[in-house]
């Protein structure tokens, strides 16, 4: 089957190409762009990643900055990195171009992973680019480090272990609630300032998630284990206990709730602590700690400009608490659900 | 918005993700599917590739075998590695999966994937599964070595090398030919088994490409640049002038056309040495070599059972002739039509 308007397809495909391929040198780059594949002098050992968005699942075109796009394909696949407290080192990008995209939006999408790629240290070592009837963008990032132990896995946590988290939750499942009950920008101005930021901030948290590289990086050698926020804090907490084989217990009051979200969840009467904990795609990152070690993370966290926030124990046996009241086990593959 | 048909796309994705998740140890993945990034121990130098197979682009789904999808997806990505002389080491699969693919498709897909990964000494080391209302399979391969020198690109050709090339063209084409003037596979026994020969084995060359890695490590020592032959050999070709700045002229005659593609398009009506020339998705390997090394270049290609033939040579200048005639300049970037 031909694809639909080859002329214009392929002049588009030329265009993203030539944008793509104008990025990235790095120390680690000897081969970019170009050659049948990338040649990259590693560290000792590497973190590697893969994510996809996928429009009318993960986002929709006509109600989407495509710079957004392309921003948030990079920072969902870099949010890996930064959890496993890697050096950001190179991203290679497969990306499904359909026709109706005009040249204009595909630059931008090219142009915000670009951004972002150039602000985290990250190389755009190579890419592919074809023809598709719905647009996807799909981000493999490689991470480094010296050794293999010196990234930080699931499987470290041990009972005793406090849990931390990073930043505050709430903010991304917020703005997509938001934008789920499709209230227009124009509504939210409308003679209160204060809702207006509020519906800004966890739109933007929804949108342009950031990575926490540095964080991650800057944790590595404080934690036991370390995860980013991707399907919400309690499911992404039961990986943890899942590959430690240990049991998380949260404190009730103790989660830290965006303000912003808590502002935004009253308007829809939500509830803010069930966003929370179940909403997801804050981005945030989780880690366990031996208790010793404690005040050198939190102090670590510090030197980023990050808040860490003691939210409960890790304990013998299995499952995710909270106040005592078991959590349903939700999310467990690297799967997110469509907005 | 939400995902179509949500309870039966998770069971899916479950299903999917057990069956890529259940393979793959090498020697050099420490940390596998499951965690936030795979950890690997590489090579003191690391190639990588990404590729993408889209639903009705690269094929149509009501008229291809899963097996063969994922077969095919893998086998473009491992060709990359095949033509820098790779070591092949990892696979990180990003899987588009629509909710009308039964679990059995699925699964087939992941299955025939699977079986080229272990054929190939691939560990699966990483993944991600998406809803996506079409089909589609990216492919991200990280080959090793142990220098970045090792590697062979597309950019060390020098005037007075001979080109080289593996094995036979066309057969790759015309089983596309075949296919998209949908003749069953029912008319092809009528009769005549020297044509359901031939068209069996040219639908094979299109659906069941063959990545050629032994042959890319055996040949890497004794060459000057290589390609493995998916846009077409003269695009190709093209691509190792304009990287190496030279000038190749190959002799009419001399490449070799596969023996089955010969007897579909003369069934077809087609120019055989047409489909040679500018078909693509051959797979084949082409070389430039130092004329020294060629005789080397020969042996080490016929200990892996592949003929190697001398097509033409490179000359100063730029732009790829045969018999003297400039070819037109096609291809030269990574983009493969539709079918």
């Amino acid at each position: 089957m031909a694809a639909p308007g080859e002329l214009g397809e392929f002049a588009l495909i030329e265009q993203v190409r030539r944008r793509l391929g104008a990025v990235g040198q790095s120390r680690r780059l000897v081969v970019g762009s170009g050659d049948d594949a990338a040649v990259t002098l590693p560290g000792g050992a590497t973190a590697t990643s893969i994510d996809s968005i996928v429009e009318a699942v993960h986002f929709r075109l006509e109600t989407s900055d495509p710079a957004e796009i392309g921003h948030k394909a990079l920072a969902t696949a870099l949010s890996d990195l930064a959890a496993m407290g890697a050096e950001p080192g190179e991203a290679y990008v497969a990306l499904g171009l359909p026709d109706r995209l005009d040249a204009a939006a595909a630059l931008a999408l090219c142009d915000g992973l670009l951004a972002l790629a150039a602000r985290s240290g990250v190389a755009l070592a190579g890419g592919d680019i074809s023809a598709s009837e719905l647009l996807f963008v799909t981000v493999a990032v490689v991470g480094h480090a010296d050794r293999a132990e010196d990234f930080v896995t699931r499987s470290g946590a041990r009972p005793g272990d406090r849990v931390l988290a990073s930043g505050a939750f709430g903010g991304a499942a917020a703005g997509l609630a938001w934008l789920e009950r499709e209230r227009g920008e124009a509504a939210i101005n409308r003679g209160d300032p204060g809702l207006a930021a509020a519906v800004s901030e966890v739109i933007r948290r929804q949108r342009r998630p950031e990575p926490l590289l540095a964080l991650g990086r800057a944790l590595a050698p404080e934690v036991s284990a370390m995860i980013d926020i991707s399907d919400g804090l309690g499911a992404d907490l039961g990986h943890i206990g899942a590959a430690s084989s240990v049991a998380i217990e949260l404190e009730a009051g103790r989660i830290p709730v965006d303000p912003a979200a808590r502002r935004v969840a009253s308007e829809l009467e939500l509830d803010p602590e069930a966003l929370a904990l179940g909403g997801g795609e804050d981005y945030e990152l989780a880690v366990t700690v031996d208790p010793p070690r404690s005040a050198a993370a939190v102090a670590a966290a510090a030197a980023c400009g990050v808040e860490l926030t003691e939210i409960g124990r890790v304990a013998a046996g299995g499952g995710v608490s909270l106040g005592g009241l078991s959590l349903p086990r939700t999310g467990g593959f690297e799967h997110r659900r469509g907005r």
